[in-house]
């Protein structure tokens, strides 16, 4: 680049309630929060092109660290430039630390003070993932958010168990911010843990904020506690995280989930659901999810929601989409994928539009209303 | 439609030896000859949206009668507007006969005089497809071009075997031209069967032009006989076709089968080949094909042409391509079927600019120097 890149940084626009309204700058551009970032796990957003995903309106992209070092490489995606060149995403892009995905490698990892060790999927081949590791290839990718080496705590956990394991991270966490080669543009952000424990949070948060990140993620949720939970969790979490950055609340989640997190001031968030659920004939609309194989849609004409704007629901019906899923045609899953992010999208912007006119509360009634409400009546 | 169809025609623009440079018009829209045309099997090009499909270069798609009127079945397409409304493909479309599908179904299939009973590969439901039920489930389709229902004579054939073959479809062509609804902007294709043999060809060729159709076509090739003996075959069948109507070679094929048959007089082409090849990593170039998989290309900056406008070459590299391939990620498929469609398409409208120009002799001096010549250099 000829002009030096922007600092990193968080501009909060507007508030409702705890809801924040805001701005993400990057050495690659800027996103709008509360922010979906889509999950393109190998360097690629299954299925789509990089004009499709930017078509859905997404932002930001989120890389898996896991993925990415042992296939391609992270040596290989630096030698090519970056992974914003690699896969010709020149926009925002997250990494996480390669941690979650390492440690869900049961029987073939080991976790101890230095790092976790492990055995690749794929090939069986042998790695040792550190919080030193984890920046250098996070910097390789040449990822805008880097994500701190953290143990995402198993739920349920006792006390100690959580408090151990918080620690542990925390640990880390410090290892992360020295490791971390600090530049304009490009950011590292702590990653709160102690399970459901409200004592826990309070003293991982602290910690985190004494090291000082750029930004601050709520880990250990969407792993089986519920969304009660979870929004419990988030309700005594929150309030210790310093105003003036974003704040990410990782794996998260469905439509409800997303607005609940909105409204408990949660700026950041990443989930395979959309793309996953597309590819499995899933799609989320504005009055709940539908199965794309239901015989209900066989002779349907209509699109999957009229007041979406994206490429599957103004070109084709619920006939065609159906059609492809029963025949299984590789474009069903590609625009069920689409409507998807574009549904999850289309979600984000209702959110930021309405906190930013303090019309949040409104638009929180009026989504349950149709969520709760279901899919239009079949035809005869 | 608001304004009444133009008429289904063919004018011939321009010749150099026997290749032809000419154009179709449709009640859809015209395209230009020699034109390759897209396979869309079941109502889509697999993994393709239109606007991608469009963006290769491509003017007309063909779609298969046996797997639509199976699923979703021709009727429930003539209720939603027809196969260009229902797989959003506003442009012209050619649908085969549904015979050459069903005759490959050995052991579920038996053809008489009347038609070909069979079992459905997906259901095992019994179908019968005779010329008449051929023309009606076109008709549903809306296709702009329709095939007359034939028998696709085995190779190798005897000359008796061939006859009979060939004067039955004869008598079947007869069939479908009264059983086809003519009308503004649509047209009914013959097709020429007769094997290897000469006489069995030109007797084959004026039965037709007896009958009366608007293109013709020659068909029982591609079917194992071998470049040579196809050429063959046209040099002696397309002698006796009219010069004023289309003329189109089913099923075929390689680059270099498509240059030799438009040197032969040849207007139109289908084959799978673009599509299924690069479903399975195999990429079509100026230099000949290339394994997409192959580990020269790992490292590899550059892009699979760097004389290709196409997507895929102008947005990734190599590398990125064979990450995707090892990865198995969908958008390698869909990036690979791009490359090799619009390689196609950039193809013939260099036939079509060298026939114009009278340079179709250098065009294909070069063609074959470039092929011969392979892939470039693999990086060290
Ligand atoms: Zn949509
Ligand atoms: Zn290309």
């Amino acid at each position: 680049m000829n002009t030096p890149a922007p600092k990193f940084g968080y501009e909060l626009k507007a508030t409702e309630g705890k809801a924040r309204r805001g701005e993400v700058t990057t050495a690659h551009g800027t996103f709008q929060t509360p922010a979906f970032m889509t999950v393109g796990t190998a360097g690629t957003v299954k299925g789509l092109t990089p004009d499709q995903l930017r078509l859905t309106g997404a932002e930001v992209v989120l890389g898996n660290t896991y993925h990415l070092m042992l296939r391609p490489t992270a040596e290989l995606v630096a030698r090519h430039g970056g992974l914003h060149k690699f896969m010709n995403w020149p926009h925002p892009i997250l990494t996480d630390s390669g941690g979650y995905q390492v440690m869900s490698l049961s029987g073939l990892r080991k976790i101890t003070e230095e790092g976790v060790k492990f055995q690749s999927h794929i090939d069986g081949s042998k790695h040792n993932l550190t919080p030193e590791r984890s920046m250098e290839i996070q910097d390789l990718l040449d990822s805008n958010i880097t994500m701190v080496l953290d143990e995402c705590t198993p739920y349920p956990a006792t006390h100690k168990e959580a408090a151990d394991s918080m620690r542990r991270s925390m640990r880390w966490a410090e290892r992360c911010r020295k490791a971390f080669r600090n530049r304009d543009g490009y950011g590292l952000f702590g990653i709160v843990q102690g399970s459901t424990y409200e004592d826990l949070r309070k003293e991982s948060a602290e910690a985190l904020i004494d090291i000082g990140f750029e930004g601050y993620a709520v880990g250990g949720l969407a792993v089986g506690e519920g969304q009660e939970v979870m929004f419990e969790v988030l309700d005594h979490t929150v309030p210790h995280l310093p105003e003036d950055k974003p704040r990410y609340l990782m794996g998260v989640g469905k439509p409800a989930d997303l607005v609940g997190a909105v409204a408990r001031g949660i700026d950041m968030f990443d989930c395979v659901l959309p793309t996953r659920s597309g590819r499995n004939a899933q799609g989320f609309t504005r009055r709940g999810a539908i199965n794309m194989r239901n015989k209900r849609h066989q002779d349907d004409h209509r699109p999957i929601d009229d007041q979406c704007s994206c490429m599957a629901c103004t070109q084709f019906s619920r006939a065609y989409l159906r059609h492809l899923f029963i025949a299984k045609e590789m474009l069903g899953p590609v625009l069920l994928t689409i409507h998807n992010l574009a549904y999850y999208q289309e979600l984000m912007a209702g959110m930021r539009e309405a906190i930013a006119a303090g019309t949040f509360a409104a638009f929180q009634e009026e989504f349950y209303r149709l969520q709760a409400g279901g899919d239009i009546e079949p035809l005869d």
